[in-house]
């Protein structure tokens, strides 16, 4: 199975994009546009006039949930939010997004630790986990769930958006979709087709994030810096962010834009939400 | 693009061993192909006698990590446990997962909390938002990135294991991949090429773990027995769990083994682990 030349060169143009490395790509790579299409993922916020048929939908969820689950324990729920009138209550709560509002179809990915405990009460056992080791197995798979989601629809020519800031909002989109306790969102999700060709996210070079054998972050500071330039060169920021409290930077880089927006508390209250639903986080 | 009778045929067969239920698959269906590598997901834990070339592997970490990742904050890491003495010492924590040691390649994806404290020390802001979502954020990155690293591998012929098991060895498995304060092990990962076809794991049925408008657990007892029997006419369980405590059950079926396996506590330490690691939970 000897790749094109030309799709290997398209496969290694990509990787630079993305990541501003050379890549040896392998000689023998099978498959490789549908790797392609993993190099190449991209958030899509605007979307075509064009209706997601629901056996479309339905066949997109049984592929999500066929993912990997720990210990086979299920622990992930899809909500589809396709009431409009609920669907408005849950955009009016994000103002700032509005393809929450505008994409043809919006989503509700749960971590549950729900039903572990109420299969224990069906067979008649204890349930000796209620630790935090039980909301972070429903976390993982929820996302687990939600990234496969992701990866069949762009293979069928969708477009998604992850919505984690709903989880400002917990406690008033649990009860807009009745999430019962111990099941939790874990993010929203916009889908749609695409209404355009969005840009490719840089990301931090692998010399930061894969490890040989040990954590190594002997060079970090020069690797952000070096993704910083790399990235404002491909995708500057077109406004800074809290100038009024950090003033106006020079150079303004990813990193100049993370600190500052986590220079500001956000989601305070999620523990707070989430120990209302009923976890213990020892 | 209209799909073959016989793919569309396959794709149905596929859900129905999955799901125990039947779906109408749309007409006009894009790479089917690709959706089916998705629905037919299984994890692997026996390997061929067969390398995996060390450029394949780079190649698979830059489409994991061109996975989404919340508010652009990159906090995934992998760590690639190369050195054979490193890995049998992790394998030695693990002796009742033989493929831990055996499997060709084993990684350990990690959640990074670490990396943005120290940008915001590097760019002289404050860092507001040490509590439960910070956690959770790496936690749920590292999570897809893991997820879009098994898509990756499955498309070039590679089969996964996620191995959860090593948090209950966090401290010492941290120890020996040298993680710092801040950074965590979601999972490890055995990789390599199959040495055989798995069976698919059944999932309970849609009717249980997606929702339209509001969560809805109406038929949950029944929609249990029912994924029960269907997974034990398929996939009955070698043993029972527990029998000195449980006793023989008539029907051992998966609620049975999963409420078995929970009245023993697992894991309790790893909130302290967590805590330890420089987290708050608040």
């Amino acid at each position: 199975m000897k790749s094109s030349q030309v799709v290997r060169t398209q496969l290694s143009k990509t990787i630079h994009e993305r990541f501003g490395v050379e890549f040896g790509v392998p000689d023998e790579l099978p498959h490789v546009q549908e790797l392609m299409r993993i190099l190449e993922h991209r958030s899509h916020r605007r979307y075509a006039e064009r209706a997601v048929d629901e056996a479309l939908l339905r066949l997109l969820f049984a592929c999500a949930l066929s993912a990997p689950s720990k210990s086979d324990l299920q622990q992930a729920d899809i909500v589809w939010v396709a009431d409009p009138a609920r669907r408005q209550r849950i955009a009016d709560l994000i103002p700032e997004m509005p393809w929450v509002r505008e994409a043809p179809v919006f989503l509700v990915f749960c971590g549950n630790g729900r039903r572990l405990p109420q299969i224990s009460a069906m067979r008649e056992k204890s349930f000796a986990n209620d630790h935090l080791d039980a909301f972070f197995n429903a976390t993982v798979d929820a996302a687990i769930v939600m990234t496969t989601f992701i990866r069949a629809a762009a293979i069928v020519g969708l477009g998604c958006c992850p919505i984690s800031v709903i989880r400002d909002h917990a406690e008033a989109v649990s009860a807009l979709i009745e999430l019962p306790e111990r099941v939790f969102p874990v993010a929203g999700m916009c889908v749609g087709y695409p209404a355009q060709t969005e840009q490719i996210s840089p990301r931090l070079s692998p010399a930061v994030t894969v490890h040989i054998d040990r954590y190594d972050e002997t060079d970090l500071e020069l690797e952000i810096d070096r993704y910083d330039r790399r990235r404002h060169g491909q995708q500057p920021y077109a406004k800074q962010r809290d100038v009024e409290r950090h003033g106006s930077a020079a150079f303004y880089g990813w990193s100049e834009d993370k600190a500052r927006q986590y220079a500001r508390p956000q989601r305070v209250n999620f523990g707070r939400y989430v120990r209302a639903q009923g976890f213990k986080l020892d």
